[in-house]
């Protein structure tokens, strides 16, 4: 069984651990105040060209994403997304369990617009009644999206200029970070981003390591008390050299980008495979993850040898599924898998 | 200026009023458990044919649902509600800043169907990630709902036994309990909600009284140390008895049921004399909240002489608004309106 | 039986409710921007001789304390109190459920020093794993406290001092504040409590009105969108014009200040019978709570014809009990109950 | 410079590396149902000698207790802990902010006792106002304790049962649980504590792991739903086999156990030279933490070589601090500290 299903499947990359290995019997500080943290922190403030950056690590996306929230709103705050955000639907209800309702609005691509940001603003802030609603205070979109598309730099500026003139904060949850800034029709990097975006996240998890996200918090009023935070909801590692080692594995060599383009190119590979077989797609996608619609014969034939994610039907015949690639897959796999394709 | 914009404009109904007076200088039990609650609770129990029956008295809406749904749901749970429900969009954010998800469904014309729950039930459990996801538990509808229209007694054994077979929770929200029941073409009553619902509440705020609500617990397992989150979330009133007094001039001599036709004809009225003018509504309504769509002109002549509540743009020319009635509303400030509306 | 057990046996003072009753059938706007809102809202910076104020009504003491802690604090933030403050023992920990430790420090006489709060704030930002810990931020204190006892100016003044110099916010529970400002040994005014207060609130519940509160912020930063909070709380009246009017009736010719003197009044009367008898008191107080100690035997005798509150056992012989007077306690009443003290 | 400061200073035994290594490119399920976790799990049931577990793997223990709180209470219920239980002091209002009351009692050597517990109990339910007080629910024991003491098999029966009598749970913290079974005064063993214990945790972090700790539920009620809980509050991890292959190599070959006996071991060498030097001790404790109580200008010679940590100041010439040891602990470090306490 070879498994397509997410990008999470493996451990690390090997010179990760191997990074881990080299260090295990140090003494360091805990907590995340050690020097390899603090190196890492510098390595990736080197690659955002600002110095004046705040970056801690945690260990899990949600984790990352309920502290932000929890540490920017008041409580009669929200959070606008759009539906298919991981917040609005996959975390279990963890925005809401520290009191924040997720202002969903639709998407066909998995992407926010300025337009919409604006306009729910002004919906909110015209109603005479808006002291009975939630008022919209913090922006968060997925680089890449859930489902595989990107931001491009004017729209990323667009929906960064609307924030600001709004007094809105944006945040952009970078899980996959790595496979966005590394598609081949992508314009931003992360100086861009850091210019942007008021805090964002770089991920590691789904991109090489064994577990791990930095985040970033540019902007000065979010910097405040926020390792008080990290602690009360649980994202506070006592070894947290662990998250400083890993991180220094992924940068100081560009490793994070290998990979990405690695897992790009092969999950391009897959796409084209696809099209060559005439199917279409849920959306157009450039990164790690493609969503064939796929007729549900062969879908059941594929099923036999390869691990893939169901994501909808599509119509009472055919099915929108995801392929998802990572540093981890081998060229050799996903040969087979097209091998497959061709053969059905 | 005549208030027809919303059902609270007024202090109470006479005879509410005469009772607190009359009773003011009584000392009683605090916190509601004096003799006024207890007699105001029997009487509710008889109204609904039931003894084993818990009511508590609150001051308001948002507060009631709010700690309902508080005591009934666990951290990982949520509340099936329509997009348009007052939990979803006129209470700040109550129900995620007590830490649960409103799962918001489309509806037009204000409604929550069985086969709504059903299938949000079906989806969330048939999901192999729903364990990363809100687990439906609490149904959430109001009857009246938030634009006018009422659920039939068909309707509401759908929805109630489709709860009971996926063991959800069903909650109505009863702010304008009195003007359903009340309504022409309605066949609910006290007993079959009772008998249906899990927990609902009786409003008095917009029927009458100078504020409060009686919430009705019918489901055993909701009834354990209500008071302790009634007290938590700051809605148990020093002088509880005040509730108490006033349920009791609502119930003993159907004064509710009453004022709640009152109402409702006087809508009727209102709602003749916009069709016979030509006008269309939002949603056909028998209650005593009516939601024409008038132009933009005729709405800016309107307005000199009387409030009404702008609910939507419908197209460049014409706008959705509200005209409420409640008990204190004049056949005379009726007829006035008709006078305006047919001069137009 | 006549009630000495708490000052909100009753209803209302007559002036209040014939107030009510006058402006019963006047059709105002909702949710405290009526007319009557505003103009007491001005009646009370008058009396507190600053414009810069916002003035907000709200029904009761625990709602008011849990929508101001919640507005003020972010999520690793905790409240100074004396371990028998009320949001520390009677609110079925209201402030723990939005989120919130209350960092409780031992008194013997229901008052906070200056000292305390110093000790405690060091404690923390001295202490290495500070951001391990809650952050002390807001202090809170009721005046008078639970215990019947009054901060004077000179320690108002230390207190607020040392909060300002901490950067910590000041926050008075003013639910029975008219006891405390009329005591005879009295020297704080509304003015200087709004000078060296960030917020506070002035009791109507305890204090002749039916209920409500009206919250003062003094502090700018604490200002911004706190009708949202309120709203979310559950605490904004839909009839908010109820508060607004009763607490005309209570500003607009000194009828709180009034019935609060009679009430510490009638309280003197009774402490001095048990001072003659000689018992002594848990604390002495000046105000119309009177905790006297008293041997079980004349208890049991009291209880036949009088309700009192029991406190705590203070040895296996005598009872700390509460006498309770208000604007209600008739003087007939005490000299019934100052009879059977002498009597016994 | 050699850390005594805390148990975490290192990464992990090289066995747990090894087994990490070893797995790093197999292909596995993700968020803890993978193979690795179930084998773990199977071990750990096999040693509690019950099959009737739920054992679920989570990253650190404020992260435990949290979602093991959460998933437990009520909104209105607490939780009974010493003042210096690990989520009173040291978890920056983690249970607050989850919305509980840390009912906190005085303690001289850091343990509950059964009488407490029932006084706790019976305080709150005889006061008639217990309605508006948090209601105690879990009881909160951390073995061994904050301070390096451990209950006793009578103990912790003693406490059980006041807990089941008065329908209260009992959680206990085993972030050091090793330490304390392998205490040589210790009477109790895995068996009898998950008979005893309704839920409880075994630490991996502080005993050997690079992190993780294995939660085990033996009460029916708590087991409903609890992964949902988990993922909620941040702390399912993606790469969830890391926990089970760390927790098999720890307890596939009894490592666990032995890392604590060295550890204990290693401690009490240290403890026995504070001994010979005539210091005391905050309390006498068998397991890996000892608190000594030594004179300051020792302590500012023993900082040139050696970090333990600070606790508090006992006089003002002598403080007590914490000197802690670990799997990783050397015997030649050991020495070097008890030459160097012989010395001065």
């Amino acid at each position: 069984m070879i498994h397509f299903n997410c990008d999470y499947s493996e451990g690390a990359h090997p010179k990760v651990l191997e990074k881990l290995i080299k260090t295990n019997l140090e003494q360091t500080a805990g907590y995340g105040v050690d020097q390899y943290c603090l190196k890492a922190a510098e390595l990736i403030k080197e690659k955002c060209e600002r110095q004046d950056l705040d970056v801690h690590f945690l260990v899990g996306g949600t984790q990352v994403n309920l502290t932000v929230i929890s540490a920017a709103l008041r409580s009669h705050q929200g959070v606008i997304s759009i539906e298919t955000g991981h917040i609005n639907t996959h975390e279990s209800g963890a925005i809401e369990a520290i009191g924040h309702k997720v202002l969903a609005l639709p998407s066909n691509d998995g992407k926010l617009t300025a337009f919409q940001i604006q306009t729910t603003f002004d919906q909110h802030f015209n109603d005479e009644n808006h002291e009975h609603m939630v008022q919209p205070k913090l922006v968060y979109i997925s680089n890449p999206t859930e489902i595989g598309t990107i931001y491009s730099k004017a729209e990323l500026t667009e929906i960064s200029e609307t924030c600001k003139k709004n007094d809105l904060l944006l945040y952009m949850d970078g899980a996959r970070l790595g496979y966005g800034l590394c598609a081949q029709d992508n314009d931003l990097d992360l100086p861009s981003i850091a210019q942007l975006c008021d805090v964002f996240y770089i991920g590691g998890t789904k991109q090489g390591a064994l577990f791990g996200e930095a985040l970033v918090i540019c902007n000065e009023s979010l910097k405040k008390d926020f390792r008080y935070i990290i602690k009360q909801k649980g994202g506070m590692l006592a070894k947290g050299r662990l998250l400083g080692v890993q991180f220094i594995a992924l940068f100081e060599e560009d490793l994070y980008f290998e990979m990405a383009t690695h897992a790009n190119k092969m999950a391009i590979l897959i796409k084209e495979a696809f099209i060559k077989k005439g199917y279409g797609f849920l959306v157009p996608s450039t990164t790690n993850q493609q969503f064939p619609i796929i007729p549900d014969e062969v879908l059941k034939s594929l099923k036999e040898n390869f691990e893939y994610c169901f994501i909808e039907r599509v119509d009472n015949k055919h099915s929108a599924v995801r392929f998802c690639t990572s540093w981890a897959t081998d060229l050799n796999a996903v040969e087979q898998l097209i091998a497959e394709i061709e053969r059905i």
